[in-house]
């Protein structure tokens, strides 16, 4: 089996970790007797720079030609405003496929000592609304530079939107250990978040197998730190997901460990694998880039893909290299990110 | 010199920690020679339940006759749901008020063992702006209870109200370290954020000698988990810095210590100092409530009223007992609420 993959190095360490992952996931295919078939789109700043553009006017419409996206990191904000770099390339391929859920995985790999003093084993799936929500770009200023000026965003939260996305996490739940945390702040918030908690109860009901939690998002933003272990499959619509993601990332050892799927559940078009790090523009070139996260994001779209065999295999390599205590500078290792990901395919 | 104090015990272990609290602060105010009248309000779910509202009518202008405000907790969503209880009390003072600044300090007292590993010494001081942005209230639903249902929440942010809490933010990074964090979501918010990023260029160039970082609230979440030493001030708006702020009490080792001053820096109101955390009804009764955050935030009243040395003195009799390692259950310790407030006293 040959699946074609669209591969968006994009900016600053984004080509460096896609340059080390990538020939990991070709041996990983090869030894599992499928193979992986890259095509390399140097959408990014630079292309900005040189079309206007970070993508061609068609590019979520060839992205749709791939069995899978496999992306490194976008923006370099001294080039293009990162809320021009961002929302034209990553946030427009999210939307635009309408990769509803944004799936990150927290739990330390083997090893792997993170920041918190706690030694119970914690094992979170975040599962983030992706296309909407606090990210619909909706708003607008009045005054500009007076006064006066008044700036207002809305968030936009649809019912199919917020359902597709419950739905999701709830039958991860019941793959897991039948608990589901949904996240609003809807003591504060009372037209989105107060509508989050109805379609929580509404597709609840759907579940009567899954024990809900609902949290407000500062209570569990405490609890990821104080009491990790308690969670297990938690909901939050795109802004709070990007949030409890970080810290989901921090607990796991830091951004260089998390990865996330942006899929369809509906299906028929390409999910997007990317490490949660972006272009991290001050360590560049240095080498010094994790390339963990885009391993672990690679396993993800290998998953997804349905090779499951594979994804475990890959998972079982990494975890075997971390487990000797070698990494990257950010992990206390002195490998640079093309040893580190040589180290995981030996352990293959 | 008689201060005039407004005490809204509110709901749960509200009360509790109120009545533990509230005699530690006379004993400091009489040993430093001025003296507190308190004057105690019901206003909470069990008023709402007698008169359908949170407070009377005239109630903010009541509190207006006040030095200060000192509350508890507010909620009891078994009673009264949160979007309508916070809203009516909490959020109506601190919008009513013009309470636009929302303090929050974040270090470990004597010891206090927290949940990181690091054993760096940090010491934070939030700056949260509080009648505005993310909890402006307005938005709404159509469909309601349809397919079609959507819901709307706009974030409103004005020019003066983002500036006044920026400036503070600048005036604190002065008297402290000289080093000032602004959190934004301007790569994927770009109405709101980008305006916030805009007008902390335009404060800054008043403050020439204060070093200013930006961060995105996401990165920040996970640098307060990773890296907590490097901050000092961190400006946020209202709901990110309820978030942030939480991540901070987690780290400072709960909730039960992480206190709260809500002043408008322009005066002529009275400050509301509280808790951070909420009337957790689950441990309500029990006596298992920990009076420091509410006594802590005495002391940020005290000092927000010119009584430094009753500040200075409250502060180093909660260290005296923290030190010794006694406290409440959520601190290891076995005393309970009045137990541990009475350490306190007996330290001053
Ligand atoms: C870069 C940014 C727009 C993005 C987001 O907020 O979604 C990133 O933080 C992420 O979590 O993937
Ligand atoms: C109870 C809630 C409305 C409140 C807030 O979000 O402001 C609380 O979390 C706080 O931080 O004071």
């Amino acid at each position: 089996k040959n699946y074609r993959i669209a591969l968006l190095p994009g900016d600053g360490i984004g080509s460096e970790v896609m340059e080390a992952a990538w020939p990991v996931l070709q041996t990983v295919a090869e030894r599992q007797g499928f193979s992986l078939e890259g095509d390399w789109l140097p959408w990014s700043c630079d292309y900005y720079l040189k079309h206007g553009t970070m993508m061609p006017a068609d590019g979520v419409e060839q992205l749709r030609a791939f069995d899978a996206i496999y992306l490194g990191a976008v923006g370099l904000p001294a080039t293009v405003p990162d809320h021009v770099s961002l929302r034209e390339l990553l946030l427009a391929i999210r939307q635009g496929l309408d990769l509803s859920v944004n799936a990150r995985p927290h739990r330390l790999l083997a090893g792997v000592k993170g920041p918190l003093r706690t030694d119970r084993p914690f094992d979170i799936l975040c599962i983030r609304e992706n296309t909407e929500g606090e990210y619909a770009g909706a708003g607008g200023r009045v005054h500009r530079g007076g006064e006066l000026e008044v700036a207002v965003e809305t968030a936009i939260f649809t019912r199919a939107g917020v359902e597709r996305v419950l739905r999701h996490g709830f039958e991860q739940a019941r793959l897991r250990g039948g608990k589901l945390a949904s996240v609003t702040k809807s003591n504060a918030q009372r037209h989105s978040m107060v509508f989050w908690d109805e379609m929580t109860d509404r597709v609840a009901a759907d579940y009567p197998d899954v024990a809900v939690t609902r949290y407000h998002v500062d209570a569990i933003a405490a609890r990821m730190i104080t009491h990790p272990e308690t969670l297990d499959v938690v909901v939050a619509s795109n802004l709070f997901g990007d949030i409890l993601t970080d810290i989901g990332a921090a607990i796991q050892g830091g951004l260089g460990f998390a990865a996330s799927a942006n899929i369809n559940p509906a299906g028929g078009v390409p999910g997007m694998f990317e490490p949660v790090h972006g272009s991290a523009p001050d360590i560049m070139g240095l080498g010094l880039a994790n390339p963990l996260a885009t391993l672990w994001a690679g396993a993800l779209m290998l998953r997804h893909l349905g090779e499951i065999a594979a994804a475990e295999a890959l998972m079982a390599a990494i975890e075997k290299v971390t487990a000797t205590g070698a990494g990257t500078p950010d992990m206390g290792g002195d490998l640079s990110t093309t040893q580190l990901a040589a180290a995981v395919t030996a352990a293959l």
